[in-house]
């Protein structure tokens, strides 16, 4: 699997009254995202509120989506559960559903030894013959990968083929480069850190923006493969303040809110997330605004 | 209700194969701590591995803790879930099943923000009529909880009457102290900072270290009370090698690890968690032996 | 040396225009401490403004203290400097000053390795036949020094003899306590962490607070060596807000400005270290009347 | 003042006893930096030991490295002082040399809040008509400046016109970028963030680099500047392990071990620093025969 670019995530949207997954509007923010052109769709991620899914609404989003893609771009799932055998579960119904890649994170109450780690990834790839993409996300996950750790699990885990690293610091992407001499792909899973990620060499971009901001990262993408780069310095700068927001105010809020002022209700986060307040909803107004 | 001393924690049994609570070895688990004559006993906790335990298994440990205890001690029932709905729907349980308190932790995926976290508070408080502990442990929960804010929760939420502080940072109980003029009952959450603690005011500890060490923790708890500190400086610093050893090495992989060592197999904690491994296990077995 | 209580931390009175040491206020300041009770006074502390002396004030403040003292009590001289071979320079003028320790910790620029800081203390305490009291205070010092560390160097340098840990860590004090089976006596130096230090058994506490509030912190003291633990906690409580602030505030900031307050001016601290604001003034004199 | 580019550091030789600058060396020194053509100099910075040197000492460098490089670059004259008074004084002196530009960093003992900072730099900006470079450095200087706050100096201090950024956050930069526009020159202080620092907008890279190989470091900036930017990803990889490797060893002893391997013994830096151990110069050999 030879996966670059801009890869989207939708948000999982939901009913009135929290309790549901929305299936069918999960249909317009999939097609939001293939009008944007990204490269690939990811499912269940964070902005996605996996961890907020019971089992029966995440394996539902997991089949609608990859039967609304359809094709058109490949399909990851995003697994990151407390449990190995939850983990396992859901890597063997992602498989059955066509996706075509998982996005493995070691989500955590206690903290993880590498041991245990090295074992949740080892039993899941025995699960399923999905490829695989590693994910450190600390600051949701409770659990942090050193950029030799993955390096070891891409070494001994033949399904894990890529790293997704999210913790915000451009020196673990330097070094996953070096230690592998360029050969591991790395993706960005850090939005407001897009431009120096894909400068130090990442194959794509995880990320949520282009449910509100269409290809603006993708033409960012594109700026930076062409070697146009004080187009590329342009492009993130225009973007930046609109990247650093959503991150901070929560994806899952941030996204909602702009469907929302763009015209498309999908319901609030899942509790106990709340939507954004007024004022920040101003705020993302304005931006989107300067950005359309 | 006026709760005191120490607070004792079952780990949640498993069988051989990982899948099932082994209900009848918790049993054993309870009598442990009911002989080494704790206060109340604290079911789905941190060590009970709570986070691991799917609907079923969670509500079957709730219902058989409160009966197995049949009223000797009263029983606390630990929520930390990530949706505001699933944790109301476990406090509507606990009260069913006869508990006499709920202890509730902001368990995240994304940060929650104060707004957030209060009415998660709020909502779980307004489904059940049961007391409850607010709970901080930012290091397995992914949020931190000032003392100031926990404090306002207990000013405006009525059931909401005491606090629970496992930050291990002492500072947090002279503030939660002094802010109250010494009227918000809390307690100890951090094993190897129970000498401090309790000399500064703590109502009680939550410990399992009960399940290995027996009145141990309550001889340390009866000397500060009775104003022998030569003697609580004794009493912990023999156990203080122990305390840090179970925090750091994961207190259900620990607590069972002890148990098995004691003579009562209780199965493995829940993977991706692992038992002790060899060396660890002697280091335990060694200050066992010096403790019993 | 057998050195035990309180250990009280004098300021360095400045002219007004904060060019000169005003060396006959710096009497009065001793004075205050001495009436006090204190076990033994430390100059040249962080409270002392050491770092912000040039070296003929640091000399001078240095013999000042040790006549003015006149044996009435232990004179430990501090010794935070740069490059080893000024921190030897000033440990011979201690010693021939007539002080009795010196208490030496490693300021740093640049971060130093353990290989550094040991041939700092070795070759310091090559140069005067005075014990040394280790010091750690990474706040102010920008270099941390385990339990383990510190103790490799009681062991290694003969007379390298106790520590004064500052890192306002409690589990600092029981790891050198249990590593060290209680035989090497340590200090507190966080001043709003007493109470727990000296129940964890340290010989005493380092603390400018006599200069301000008289012999309550000896009062804590004696009660707590009395085992008199309700009492201690009293004491303690009363003292807390007061303790906090000083550190939060900066402590030479503070302590001048209390000084001034109760009717002795002994300037400004130097810049660029600015006196209280007026607010913060406030609060002090609220305080101070309260603990009057 | 325009300035851009890579920013040469000299280090500072000492004879072989440690006690005195090697003043003729540093000729040496500034001269590798010459011929490796940066488009300035910076002395007394923290590669240069400044915070090792006595009074004398320094003036001694700032003289002769302004006399050395007799106006074929600018040269910048680094301060970092615990009082204002010195820094005023160096800044004087500074001005006397006739150098052209001051590198202003808060070296502190007590952390400074924003008033004495500010206080600090209007201050010394009073004392000398020359252009100040507002110089960030937590990890040395103890002190942590937001992009803010600087960016309110050099609103509001007329000389103070730039910033060289070390804390080693990209998002410090975007930060400065986007709040003034781009308006703000700002330099990079940390070796290994250089790729994403110059593609973010900094005009220019800070780095004692050059006096070990050569011009590398200016191809990277001018393969940046000439939008080659698959070629700059490539001569930072090329240089990375090395640069990381100089910060992560202390930069004096990296780059004293480095000179004294290409035939040019500077003595080692002055204690407690040590010098780089065997290990450490093996592989610093290695990276330096593999840059030649």
């Amino acid at each position: 699997m030879n996966l670059s670019g801009i890869i989207g995530y939708p948000v999982t949207p939901f009913s009135q009254d929290n309790k549901h997954v929305a299936i069918d509007k999960l249909g317009h923010v999939i097609d939001v995202l293939l009008d944007a052109k990204v490269d690939a769709i990811a499912a269940l991620g964070s902005a996605g509120e996996a961890a907020y899914l019971n089992e029966a609404e995440w394996k539902q989003v997991a089949e609608y989506t990859v039967q609304h893609v359809a094709g058109k771009v490949p399909v990851i799932i995003g697994i990151a559960e407390l449990t190995t055998e939850q983990a396992v579960q859901y890597a063997r119904h992602a498989h059955q559903t066509g996706a075509d890649m998982i996005m493995l994170s070691p989500f955590s109450y206690f903290k993880l030894s590498e041991a245990e780690i090295f074992q949740h990834y080892e039993t899941v790839a025995g699960a399923s013959p999905l490829p695989i993409m590693i994910y450190n996300n600390p600051a949701t996950c409770g659990v942090d990968m050193s950029p030799e750790f993955m390096l070891k699990m891409v070494d001994r885990i033949p399904s894990a083929i890529m790293i997704k690293e999210s913790t915000g610091d451009i020196q673990r992407m330097h070094k996953i480069y070096t230690l592998s001499d360029g050969n591991v792909p790395f993706f960005n899973g850090c939005n407001h850190m897009a431009l120096e990620a894909l400068n130090a060499g990442a194959s794509g971009w995880c990320t949520a923006a282009p449910c509100l901001i269409g290809d603006k990262p993708g033409q960012l993408y594109d700026a930076i493969k062409q070697g146009e780069s004080e187009k590329a310095k342009e492009l993130f700068y225009q973007q930046y303040e609109f990247l650093e927001f959503i991150v901070s105010s929560g994806l899952a809020a941030a996204v909602k809110s702009g469907l929302a002022l763009q015209g498309t209700d999908v319901g609030s986060p899942r509790k106990p997330l709340l939507p954004l307040n007024n004022q920040a909803q101003q705020r993302l107004r304005g931006m989107l605004e300067a950005l359309a």
